[in-house]
């Protein structure tokens, strides 16, 4: 499915990235150890600059801690699947099933990529979504891009995390090339989508086996 | 764009296997070369049987001379691309360019599939349709099926031929795995694709650059 559970009816949850720094203590008591954490990670090899960081060549916005990056192999056990489980039914995956799937996307270069936010305190993934790059004939032999699985955990909403993976994977459909990026959504998050400079185009059609 | 360009308002143009058969002559002249044309290349090979012929493992109907097929790089000279200009604005595009991304294509192996019916009579692609598999995480790492620029030629509405475009798309998603089968059309086509097994899900949103 597209873009089905997002920010609706909920609390905001400011991360203060200075206060992180200065008592990781009580962050690695209260969650998951701290050399774990992206954010530790940030802090330790210095590159927050301007409130944002690069990491294997994307620039990703981190200006509350919560940044945007590729998935990771290590995501699995960082509540990936579970998040998507939010958006779509979605069973445990072992290990080597998780691998084997990142393998075959990861083979597909910019054409397929998937975004995570991690929270910087809990260390989990909050908020994710994928984009595939399709090449057409037409329009001169165009790409387009196709959002889908855009999803925010339900208690990170309110964030703008939303926002923050859709730009994201607009801006990546940009910079492979395409002249569009569609996706399809219930009607209730036309709003949100229009928010992020999508208009409603036309209708979806599905069939199931 | 989804599947935009089909039938309707369209008058049916039969066309009679044995008459293409038992006078050759008259469509070489009327036509392209028949040496050129596929339901030569059928009665020649004489693997028709049953109204169905089978090419490359792939089960084609043919009760009409109307065959599915895959996409070969001779279509460039069929009216391929010309034929994808009444569905969505396309240039021309010249034998490498249609080359390479043809190549980019097949190099998807079954993630990717671009069906076409070539008119037995004029040898020229009168329908196509394509398909890509997007693999997932959710669902146990499942596959759905995206359904793509379906578009009939405007003087061969009315045959089905976007019936057996879409069937023949729907197979192929079954084939490799998929549990279901998405599309995006105008709200004019939904009936269309209902007939064809489909049902109505969200709304499409669209972002240009």
């Amino acid at each position: 499915m597209g873009s089905e559970a997002l920010l609706t009816n909920a609390i905001p949850k400011p991360q203060n990235i200075e206060n992180v720094a200065a008592d990781s203590s009580q962050i690695s008591e209260n969650g998951p150890p701290i050399q774990n954490c992206i954010m530790h990670q940030l802090i330790v090899q210095g590159n927050i600059q301007n409130g944002h960081h690069i990491e294997n060549g994307s620039l990703h916005e981190n200006a509350d801690g919560f940044s945007v990056r590729r998935l990771q192999l290590s995501d699995h056990k960082k509540g990936f699947v579970e998040l998507l489980g939010q958006l779509s039914p979605t069973r445990p995956l072992s290990q080597e099933e998780f691998q084997e799937r990142f393998a075959e996307l990861v083979s597909m270069g910019p054409d397929h990529h998937i975004c995570v936010i991690e929270d910087p305190v809990s260390c989990q993934v909050v908020a994710t979504g994928s984009i595939f790059i399709e090449r057409k004939f037409i329009r001169g032999c165009s790409k387009v891009g196709h959002i889908e699985d855009v999803v925010v955990d339900k208690g990170a909403r309110g964030l703008r995390l939303g926002h923050r993976v859709v730009k994201h994977l607009v801006d990546h459909a940009k910079a492979t090339g395409c002249y569009k990026v569609v996706l399809y959504c219930k009607p209730e998050l036309r709003e949100f989508y229009q928010k992020c400079g999508f208009m409603e185009k036309n209708v979806q059609m599905a069939f199931y086996f």
